[in-house]
């Protein structure tokens, strides 16, 4: 005969398909000789063959069911619907894996207007039995019989104000005792049943809500969000109920075994006298710091020591415990993996390594290599900010906090920060021309735009903290303000980002300054050890190129040279090329900027000295160089002197109804040669000037938006003759590559084709996504909340790859490219410092990731958990 | 010994491979006893050997070519050198494939100062040998010598100014004599050796160039780009020259064995006493029809006519020929395929069919599917065309000739048409909006856009005539008038437009109406009983069915819902729907436009009655549906009774970055599920409105911009129950299918999840070629010319499939669809109407193709060639 329930010192932890999560953890705890407050499961198999049979399950399984109970009635010398010491039982669901929300516990379960009589007898508390009482009516009601809470709240509310009381509070026991009357009625009428005093019926109707909520709406559609698959169902624990407030010799807490927020070895924790589990968290009472219960119960003290050692020793992790005291007597309720911050995740895996319970790899897999953001920017100090105003919340673009004056145009941001002023950007949104005052500015605030906007991707590529498409913020700027949450910030108030959380802040707040700890650099030393992936950085400057350096970049992934057109003097000999009339009119104007790109890679060469630089040709769209407001073109077509209508009429020439889809990358170079031969020219010379210098050079020169070989092999000539001709100039060795992006669906599926023309590959995937889904970062907005919401992307595909789509383009690519010849593939889309896509990488066989600088630590942690992954 | 030079009773037609075509054929004349002035061919393996030896070929090639020269001259009774009867030669390239331009002929070779002499006296005529002579000097210094041509015209320039001469005819033999020693002067200073006066060695010379001429710069980028592989090189032919022009007993001509122009199986032809062949066509002498030649050279004419059927029933072609009559003596310089019209081409077919010269399969290939778009259109009367003025040239975006009166509004054109004026909408560029007016013009005339732009896409559904991207004329829309080539049009000032070659003339051009004859049905009878693949068109309204049923369509394949959105009280209905602040608002609008939609689907249910209806919903963004200009958005925000501020801020919310890639197709029913609904309902409600009136309608309900298979099952779930309700509650059959649209890379490396969802697919592949190469057709334009130019593109590939990138993303989805099951597959892009295309998805195993109803017969002839050609 098949085995139906289990009792808890039936099971373990590795009987998780069969008894589910919780189920299995209880009775690894009992079979610690751990005091739990007993009970049994019924297994998985049940609910599998109750939702395949009707809604049916064997005989068997509930006289198991009665038997189990009968020995747990012994078990606690209490009964089940007994009028003097009744035993009370929860119920829970718990499968396999956690499935949060798929139905909520029913505690208490047991009372009737019997059993309610004898629980007054034990807790001696009248009150708090009705209290129970109208909960477990409400909460089975609502569980079980599927009755809207609200029709509970209408009552409640009712009694309360006839009694004129404002909180549950303001009841006494017989106001309680009615509500228990006036929410039978409540079951009665939407029920059209009585509610159930039989005990045993109760327990039966309890086990049978939970096998149904197995098959309900919320578990599937969860169940198919998270790919879960190949389960049987859930199982149903049934506990004994255990009191903590039943007196003085009662109490209640929770616990960590280490602290953490630091990480520190040290038990850590709170507790109340006579209370229940929810009041140390409700916060009306102030429960008391976990030292002082071993003043105060010298025994059950000892004994929770012992037992927090024996289960962190057990599941060798830092342990979140909650347990009871009833009469003297310890229970535990529940232990899991605890909570913990970033500095704690790491001084934990780093401490437990040293004192050899856990191995090295498991070390590097106990901190989420997201977390380590937090570590590496400004955070706000927690106190300052609680007390702070917010008055206005954002999407949490780029982490970090910011202090500053408002200011409303990338000029005046450069202006004042000349000045000494610390600024905050504000703008409806940033284009490439506002790169310079982002740089000036201590943050950047915007009105629109999503989590790979314009603002969010510079200002996370430069680490700087950015607050994007805040739709509270209502920007006046020609009246050099801007209203938010009732309140008109003029120019030079100053406000506070928080970058993490995206809120915005009124006034200046506090902030704290990022620590690096040794255990920090420990870990990271192991990460490096254990990983194949290599790690580079995005960075468009020689100070970007420090950061990365000394957040443990190997090279440069991705150096955007248009991001250096815009500086200062350069933009205006940038239009005037785009103005030119002619090859002779461009090259003219190129000459005067070769001057500024030789400067800009000598000094990125320098510091990423014998490491790899790989450098994009020039990307965007010419438009983007040119001014679209009125009162812009007529000045600046003065400074060119030009007529504002010749300005105007290159303008309209250059409009483009879908730039993403435009004139744009290595089109401009087919079309106008003589801007990438500029740009080859000047990294050669560059390289020149660096390894004349005693430095050594190591240039890779991408060529972006190719979709078709030819390009490429134009192009390649073109930067090939111009190279080799420079370096038989100068004498001196540079040794370069060429390469390409990979952006386009078209470059992926024709990569065989490419591939012999190329030195390296690196998957653009901001832009693959952009094509392979058809849709752009920047309108994505209008649908994108809606296509969360509905399930139709498990994760937003600009933060983690999409596999199946992009991703399984991206394997072709590398497939039909190296099917021809082995050669260099990385990524530099922003994917690249994304932990789940990092492990993406590592599977498909990529060379290395890049990504903004302060992700590199994060990159380099996801590398290493990518291969213990892998060989799991 | 190898055989490195074959005279020409040596060869056959067969030996392409080692005799180059044009050697190939003169051979095969040859051995059909046709008179060819003798020769002989140096074979392609020469051209392999000195191009993979330094330029160097075994001695013994130059003995055979010196032995058969021999030969020659017996043959000819002329001797090579000679100053009394001179042999002179001609030397061609000649590959197995025809390379147009790799290299050009030398003529007269063998001429010094001493052979003219001879020829002086052979045709009596000083001025033509001495005209000769510096020609040949002049064509052998430029193509051997590689002196380039302009350094002879410059000397010849001179002589004619001193001599007062403006033309060439207006220099005596004298003169010309004088050219000769100035011509040998510029050879001996630019290529620093003198003229060549010995035959031997301007023989040798020749074969070299023409051998080198092989790895030249224009040879190899054109091999390339035609993608032409395998060949060893080319050979050189050498042949006797022939004079027509040596008195009243030589002649020459060219003529065709049937009429080029009606196909009629008639003698057709020119020819001229006593003249070369160039005067033929240089048209300085007017020629007489052939058939005069039978009076005043019957026995040449009765050669002639022996010779043509001969060639005719060898070649089983029509043929395109060239005669010399020498003193008498007729001789054929040439044979090949004639070029004919598309009249001709399918009349000449059938005609050989039925008379037994050549298969059914052969006739089908005989005629060039592209070709029939002449026969489906109204033409410009070749006659009244060439006397008309052309004031501008654009792109031939819609075959065709309309005549009509300037307007520059839809809404003008609308109204005028009313009152029965014939009109051509000329704009910028045209919008949705315009359809309406677009179907009212004769033509529409674009200042602005490509091949597939707005204007040029709906225009081709529509058959209409349409020239776009006229950049030649410069529109006033305010002051009503545009200017071209130096005139200026006023509005309903006539205009004529030549949508098949994309002139745009002044005032009014006779135009002929399209006529199919008895022919053309022959030749598609036999076209759908070879073909596999089904053709559909591409239809949005009741008219277009009726046209594309015409045409022989067998379904159609696309009806583009939203153009039936623009229609006159409609469009207010729509953007009251988009202004909607709620659901129940936009239910509310949709209400109104749900009748409009299901009388237009009743009305192309009746005609396609038992045909299938593939019916997409709602595709573009909406702001396409709301006005831009402010002075639109005023006027219009009155009619719908909102103010125009807050027409503005919907225009605003609305505006995209990037359309293409925006809130589009799929998105917007995911959105707004109501709009999906409402079309889903009309489509049910009018076929079930189309059966009971005894038709069975067929509709293909397909979604849009799908790229997630989630979006499918949202969206088919959502279809389902409206359909199954309302076919419940009429209580009529109804049987639909439920597919979705292939247009994003993602929906191509998905299709195995989204296939268990959809009953048929469809490819769009216009979007798809936009996203798998990254560029939008709108702007394209800045780049695509250069891109052509550079070989990057072999084709368009917004026309012709780009198989190795589109393609092979079709052929993957196909693999993976049809993988999980059968199902149905076609392709509704523009390329559906394309013959390489239609080839291509034959080859991929679609079920069917649409394309524009002018276009159904196109496709259908292609799918029939497609079988043929794959079973070669």
């Amino acid at each position: 005969m098949k085995k139906y329930v289990y009792y808890f010192d039936e099971g373990n932890a590795g009987m998780k398909d069969l008894l589910g999560g919780k189920g299995a953890n209880l009775a690894e705890m009992t079979s610690l000789d751990i005091p739990v407050p007993s009970g049994f499961t019924i297994t998985t198999e049940v609910c599998d063959v109750y939702n395949r049979n009707s809604k049916t399950y064997p005989g068997e399984v509930l006289d198991n069911v009665w038997k189990n109970l009968e020995r747990l009635e012994k078990d606690m010398g209490k009964s089940f619907g007994d009028s003097e010491n009744p035993l009370l039982v929860s119920v829970r669901s718990g499968a396999k894996v956690s499935m949060p929300g798929m139905m909520d516990t029913v505690l208490n379960l047991g009372l009737n207007d019997e059993t309610v009589k004898g629980l007054i007898k034990k807790t001696k508390n009248e009150r708090f039995a009705y209290d129970s009482y109208r909960r477990f009516i409400n909460m089975f009601g609502d569980v079980v019989m599927g009755i809207e809470h609200r029709h509970f709240e209408e009552v409640l509310t009712k009694i309360k104000e006839n009694k004129g009381a404002k909180y549950d509070t303001g009841l006494d026991a017989s106001d309680l005792k009615r509500v228990v009357e006036e929410y039978k009625k409540v079951v009665k009428k939407h029920a059209g049943m009585p509610f159930p005093d039989d005990p045993k019926k109760q327990l039966k109707m309890a086990i049978d809500a939970v096998f149904n909520s197995w098959m309900g709406k919320r578990a599937v559609a969860y169940r198919r969000i998270h790919d879960i698959k190949g389960l049987l169902g859930t199982a149903v624990n049934v506990q004994a109920m255990v009191f903590g407030n039943m007196g003085n010799t009662s109490a209640t807490g929770v616990a960590f075994t280490r602290n953490p927020s630091t990480g520190e070895n040290k038990f850590y924790g709170e507790f109340l006298i006579n209370a229940q589990g929810e009041d140390v968290v409700a916060g009306i009472r102030t429960p008391e710091p976990i030292s002082k219960l071993r003043q105060e119960m010298p025994e059950a003290y000892k004994q929770l020591e012992s037992i927090y050692k024996k289960l962190e020793a057990h599941y060798k992790d830092m342990q979140d415990i909650e347990f009871t005291i009833e009469d003297g007597k310890l229970y535990m309720l529940q232990t899991r993996t605890g909570k913990r911050t970033a500095h704690a995740a790491i001084r934990i895996a780093v401490e437990m390594e040293k004192e050899g319970l856990i191995d090295r790899n498991t070390a590097l897999l106990r901190v989420d290599p997201n977390q380590l953001n937090q570590l590496l920017h400004k955070q706000l100090d927690h106190v300052a900010k609680q007390k702070a105003k917010i008055i206005g919340k954002g999407l949490p673009a780029s982490p970090g906090a910011a202090v500053g004056q408002v200011v409303f145009t990338a000029e005046r941001a450069h202006d004042l920060a000349e000045d000494g002023h610390k600024l905050i950007l504000v703008r409806t949104e940033t284009s490439p021309e506002d790169i310079e005052g982002m740089n000036a500015a201590q943050g950047i605030l915007t009105a629109r735009g999503g989590m790979t906007s314009h603002a969010a991707v510079v200002a996370r590529g430069m680490g700087k903290c950015c607050v994007a498409g805040c739709s509270d913020i209502m920007i006046n700027e020609g009246g050099k303000s801007f209203t938010a949450g009732g309140t008109k910030i003029n120019e030079l108030e100053w406000i506070t980002l928080d970058g993490s959380e995206g809120n915005v802040y009124l006034g200046q707040v506090a902030v704290k300054d990022p620590e690096i700890s040794g255990y920090f650099q420990t870990l990271m030393k192991w990460a490096d050890e254990k990983r194949k992936l290599k790690v580079r950085a995005n960075a468009d400057t020689p100070k970007d190129s420090e950061v990365a350096i000394k957040f443990g970049a190997e090279g440069i992934g991705l150096t955007r040279t248009e991001h250096m057109f815009f500086e200062g003097d350069r933009i205006n000999a940038v239009r005037e090329m785009i103005l030119a009339e002619d090859e002779a009119g461009r090259r003219k104007a190129l000459a005067k900027i070769e001057p500024f790109q030789i400067s800009d890679f000598i000094g990125i060469f320098r510091v990423m000295d014998n490491l790899p630089v790989t450098i994009r040709l020039l990307d965007p769209p010419l438009h983007e160089f040119l001014p679209k407001e009125e009162g812009d073109i007529r000045e600046i077509a003065k400074e060119l002197g030009v007529s504002a209508e010749r300005l105007h009429n290159t303008i309209s020439a250059l409009h483009e109804f879908n730039p993403m889809l435009g004139f744009r990358g290595c089109r401009l170079g087919i079309v106008y040669p003589e801007i990438f031969e500029m740009q080859a020219s000047a990294i050669i010379k560059a390289a020149i000037a660096a390894n004349k210098s005693g430095k050594k050079a190591l240039p890779e020169i991408e060529i972006p938006v190719v979709a078709n070989v030819r390009e490429i092999e134009i192009l390649r000539d073109l930067i090939n003759s111009t190279a080799q001709r420079l370096i038989a100039e100068s004498g001196v060795r540079v040794s370069y590559k060429i390469g390409t992006m990979i952006e386009l669906p078209r470059a992926c599926v024709t990569a065989d084709e490419i591939a012999p023309f190329v030195e390296f590959m690196s998957f653009g995937t901001n832009d693959l996504t952009q094509t392979t889904y058809g849709f752009s970062r920047d309108d994505a907005g209008k649908f994108i909340q809606k296509y969360i919401e509905a399930g139709i992307f498990e994760k937003d595909p600009f933060q983690t790859i999409d596999r199946n789509g992009v991703g399984s383009l991206m394997k072709l690519c590398i497939e039909k490219a190296r099917g021809v010849k082995e050669m260099e593939v990385g990524i530099c889309g922003e994917h690249g410092g994304d932990p789940d896509s990092v492990e993406f990488c590592h599977e498909i066989g990529l060379d290395y990731v890049s990504c903004s600088p302060y992700r590199v630590p994060i990159a380099r942690l996801a590398a290493a958990q990518a291969v213990l992954k892998a060989n799991k």
